[in-house]
């Protein structure tokens, strides 16, 4: 929820003549984007989204993700493509800061996931990676392995205070995980953050994936495992093994996960938990007085990880497709 | 800038079946409005805004100003039409909060209104004047004379914390104009609360009026009042005659201020000034710690106050229709 910055009209009008888009005809500050100024917007020629990115965006990531979306449009997957101006560049400068355009895609966020949309999401998700596989760009995810130890020291002196034990719980995760993360599973393009307020559905027909600033170039079924904790939990954190089975299911129908992979996906989901924990324990800790966003509960993936440490095969997800799909 | 209510899609759409608006694509809270819950929703017959109603909305006022727009829409005045659903009401109850639909208007909110946008809002209030006319309901103006006072009491003591002296300036100019307001003014239906940011414009054609929950029966020319001050001074402070005169002139051409209004206009505009400058300090000295808004600057309309106190007439302001319209 925020709009961090507003934009004149005379200024957004003067901008848009840099596009073949239309004329303006109103644009609202939306309250969806934790870190970007979003804005609706209404043109002669149909609705789409204005971002302007605040702040967290590497010179680099806008390119990379602004052409992956429109690799991946231009593929048939259904998301959002980024508007070109008229000297071909999918981002520019708006009110000091960069700003990119991309169509608005219809659709609605599960608030409450059912197996349907678990199943939706897998099936894009396979969709998308397979749509991804020879994407020219390359960006490390931050957010990986060897992107956790430098988040636990910015949080491990003040965990306590949070949970007690959490510091020391989260030090044993993380030499376990530092030691067995695997390193010949197969790669390509990640979306990286795909939660349910991440992905649109009309009724129960998936309709978009949105949001690509995470995305990156990391281990295929770790995207997998980062939508196993997202998705497929209950509100009274039991793990729901129907959500799970229909999300591995399609996602299995449209690009098959190989034995390495489904072997491996305890431990990537462990991984994702550990990532999410992390980063939100990060940010709990870091909350400046009076901030406009109430900071995401990072014990909601102490629980998630806790649990995933108790997983021994990708059977307990309810993976029917088994040992017969390399 | 608020969403202070999220509204689960499966609820929103058991709430749409109860209209004849088309099928739900999407809907998107918007940072508009600071005491509701806004959004914007796209179906398949069109854009409409759904508002939830958070607080400040006593029972009777809610049917006063979506009747009013749909009376004013239905002669011509360019405002949202509420959407009834079918039992016939202009609201009823979502996620628990009385909640209603009204069409989406195109347009642009002024962030540096110009003389050409004054003369839009200046005839299109005089046309809302007219159309109003025999509108059968009534609403009393909570925030005119008499309700300055308990304001006033809710602030004093701490007033001069704002600014040295503030206490005793309210003091003196509440006495006079509760001794001197005017009783014998033509009175009707009023906005009340005509900002920049509820007039929309597309160029600089007025393309609509929004933001109803204000409105009430008061003084015609007190609305007039209020948006001299609200659209007339320049972010320097000063009063800008230029823009005055195109306010007042096109709001004459539509609906001719007699002589006792033209007469009463600066005392109004004091009224005006003082009626902000009291609810501004209020809610400055009210902030919840942690607020999501940031308070409007009272002090900003203690300076208007001045400039209205030397105020002599009507001529000050510009107005060139003279003594010869009554």
């Amino acid at each position: 929820m925020a709009v961090y910055t507003d934009v004149a009209t005379d200024e957004l009008v003067e901008f848009l003549k840099g596009y073949d888009i239309g004329e303006l005809l109103s644009y609202k500050g939306i309250a969806e984007g934790v870190e970007n100024s979003n804005f609706l917007m209404h043109t002669s020629t149909g609705a789409f989204i204005l971002t302007l990115y605040e702040k967290r965006v590497a010179d680099g990531d806008l390119p990379y993700f602004l052409s992956l979306m429109a690799y991946l449009a231009e593929r048939g997957v259904r998301c959002p493509q980024p508007a070109k101006n008229r000297r071909g560049e999918v981002y520019s400068t708006l009110a000091g800061r960069p700003a990119a355009i991309i169509n608005f895609l219809e659709g609605m966020w599960p608030r409450r996931p059912n197996a349907a949309h678990c199943a939706g999401v897998g099936d894009a998700l396979a969709r998308m990676h397979v749509a991804g596989k020879d994407f020219p760009l390359f960006r490390k995810n931050p957010l990986s392995v060897a992107g956790w130890r430098p988040l636990f020291d910015l949080a491990a002196a003040r965990a306590d205070s949070v949970q007690i034990g959490l510091r020391d719980f989260i030090a044993a995760e993380l030499a376990h995980l530092e030691a067995h993360w695997p390193s010949d599973l197969p790669v390509g393009v990640i979306h990286a953050d795909l939660f349910p307020d991440n992905v649109f559905f009309l009724g129960d027909r998936l309709s978009g994936l949105i949001d690509f600033p995470f995305s990156c170039n990391d281990i295929l079924a770790y995207d997998v495992a980062i939508c196993l904790n997202a998705w497929c939990f209950e509100p009274d954190r039991s793990f729901n093994v129907t959500k799970a089975r229909a999300l591995l299911n399609a996602y299995g129908r449209a690009r098959k996960l190989s034995e390495a992979e489904q072997g491996a996906l305890p431990l990537l989901a462990r991984g994702a938990a550990l990532r999410f924990l992390l980063t939100r324990l990060v940010d709990f800790l870091n909350v400046p007085p009076g901030a406009l966003v109430k900071p995401k509960d990072p014990l909601e993936y102490a629980r998630k990880l806790r649990f995933q440490r108790g997983v021994k095969t990708a059977r307990d997800y309810g993976l029917s497709y088994g040992g017969c799909v390399a």
